[in-house]
């Protein structure tokens, strides 16, 4: 069966042509290493974010990025404070490099309060935030991750804004007021390039240069020529890519209007994703029978969001076969 | 000045045809994650080197073998132990993780006795030798590997045979022999991939297993699209690429044999570069003065190896610069 697959997040829309060509043209050249400084894309994406090329790493993915910052940041000192439903990887890092942590409880409505990421009595921690969250797509304002930088003062602020571009807005305008905060960023929903493995991260250049020293200890060509590439001629083409950002902004409202004419639950999403529940289905059930006619989505086993599934918005088209089939699921007509 | 790079151990000759097409048609599925189980390039692989897919993890470089490995299987319990002279990230990793290491000296002439690396008193330790060596070019033979194997029964044995397709003798052979055998190998430099970043291990699937295991816990998509599919193809063209290096022995030992008329000391290679040294004039010395006529060889400011420099072998033109150039140094003409 060729699924749709609505299940991880990718883009539905391909890399623009200068990526094309960006990279067939650097295939000739696999034979010599990749530049360690990656000095061309960090320039080109530094001037794009308004912000100096010491205040930036590229890394493998933003995985890489979290997964220095952890080692750099966070200890038996400064143990990581994250929300009990976000980026799962969060805790995966943390068991493996043996960093304790507090899963704070979201709220009911899933939102993150502020407050429960102060510093308490100014103890040390290091707070880590996917802004949008996910799966739930909701987003913190601003002025609230001040709040939260304001309130740890000592201590990094690690802000995930993997999906930041699907209408969230984003921390890295204050990189200059606060020397605790880490953004960190990834190519792979609004450029298209899941499968390139690029991503960033924006912060002072103390903290910056901290991550610098870890990636020459474990990986210093750690974005390949290929990749390096790719990104340049990405942020050339910023348009193509913040259009199709827009496209799957307007697709994911009227798929919430659908789906919310149908009786489900729609969370407000930020991202490329809706996080939704229906009453009269259980999360796992409605999962199991969009897979069997064809359409994958995310269902997580966990406790508090076992009736929900996560959607990532397609094409147009693709949405439009997932609500069609969706509506005959709750309808019952095979 | 445009430079004659000799100094880092890149293949002189390009990727071949179909890696080119591989690269060009992937590009066009950025948008999709790679495929975290590398599935096809791991049965290619493991086709060629005739063991099972399950023996065999793909890595992001031959680094990250490295990296799984030294976390997976060294720790207080099991200090590592290699060379003084040897590839200089081991010490970087197990400084990195905070894992003790001793470094053995290696003979006077360079080579490594194997009874160094035997376990003592059946003690725990964790051995990593780099054969052929780096960056003496030096090959332990495949009976001297199976002795410290046989002398660490309880222990793993890492081979680094990033170098082994220039003239070594795989252990890959022991793997079904040797349970505690871990052999890591590399795309960089025999495959003209160095740009691209793709390695392996190749070992016993219950340690084959505990890599995966950190991969998925830090790089679960640690072989890029783009590389897969170069992997892929680069392996569907091994011949090319195994013609390359029977040329770069070639020009190594005609190098050699030119070096030595010249006064040069340069110690037999089966690598693709060559460790020379000159009685009449210091490493340091020969590095600048090449430098300064453009041709880039690797110096190494370490006591034991400082009147050496590391030179790659490029291609049959390349050599005859640099041998042309060394000429003049050691003839004094400007």
């Amino acid at each position: 069966m060729q699924y749709i697959k609505l299940n991880t997040n990718e883009s539905p829309y391909p890399p623009s042509p200068g990526v094309l060509k960006a990279v067939q043209e650097e295939a000739g050249l696999l034979q010599l290493y990749s530049d360690p400084t990656c000095k061309v894309l960090s320039e080109k994406l530094s001037a794009l974010y308004g912000v100096s090329p010491s205040q930036v790493i590229m890394t493998n993915g933003s995985d890489e990025a979290l997964y220095f910052a952890f080692m750099a940041f966070a200890d038996e000192e400064r143990p990581l404070r994250f929300a009990d439903i976000t980026y799962g990887f969060y805790s995966v890092f943390a068991d493996l490099l043996g960093i304790p942590y507090t899963a704070i409880p979201l709220k009911k409505d899933f939102s993150i309060d502020p407050t429960d990421y102060y510093s308490q009595d100014g103890r040390g921690q290091t707070v880590v935030i996917a802004n949008p969250n996910a799966p739930t797509g909701i987003c913190l304002s601003l002025a609230q991750i001040e709040d939260i930088l304001l309130h740890n003062r000592g201590n990094v602020v690690i802000i995930d804004e993997a999906y930041v571009d699907f209408g969230g807005e984003s921390a890295v305008s204050l990189i200059d007021r606060y020397e605790n905060l880490l953004v960190t960023q990834t190519f792979s929903k609004s450029r298209s390039m899941a499968g390139a493995r690029l991503g960033f991260a924006i912060g002072n250049e103390d903290l910056i240069s901290d991550l610098h020293t870890l990636r020459y200890s474990t990986n210093p060509y750690n974005v390949n020529r290929m990749t390096s590439a790719a990104g340049i001629a990405a942020l050339a083409e910023n348009e193509y890519y913040m259009g199709n950002c827009k496209k799957i902004m307007e697709t994911r409202e009227l798929v919430k209007c659908r789906l919310e004419s149908m009786g489900f639950f729609v969370i407000p999403s930020k991202t490329n994703f809706l996080f939704i529940s229906h009453p009269c289905i259980d999360g796992s059930s409605l999962y199991l029978r969009l897979k069997e006619k064809g359409v994958l989505v995310r269902h997580f086993d966990e406790e508090r969001i076992r009736q929900y599934n996560r959607v990532t918005i397609g094409t147009p088209k693709q949405m439009e076969t997932f609500l069609e089939t969706t509506k005959k699921i709750m309808e019952g007509t095979p």
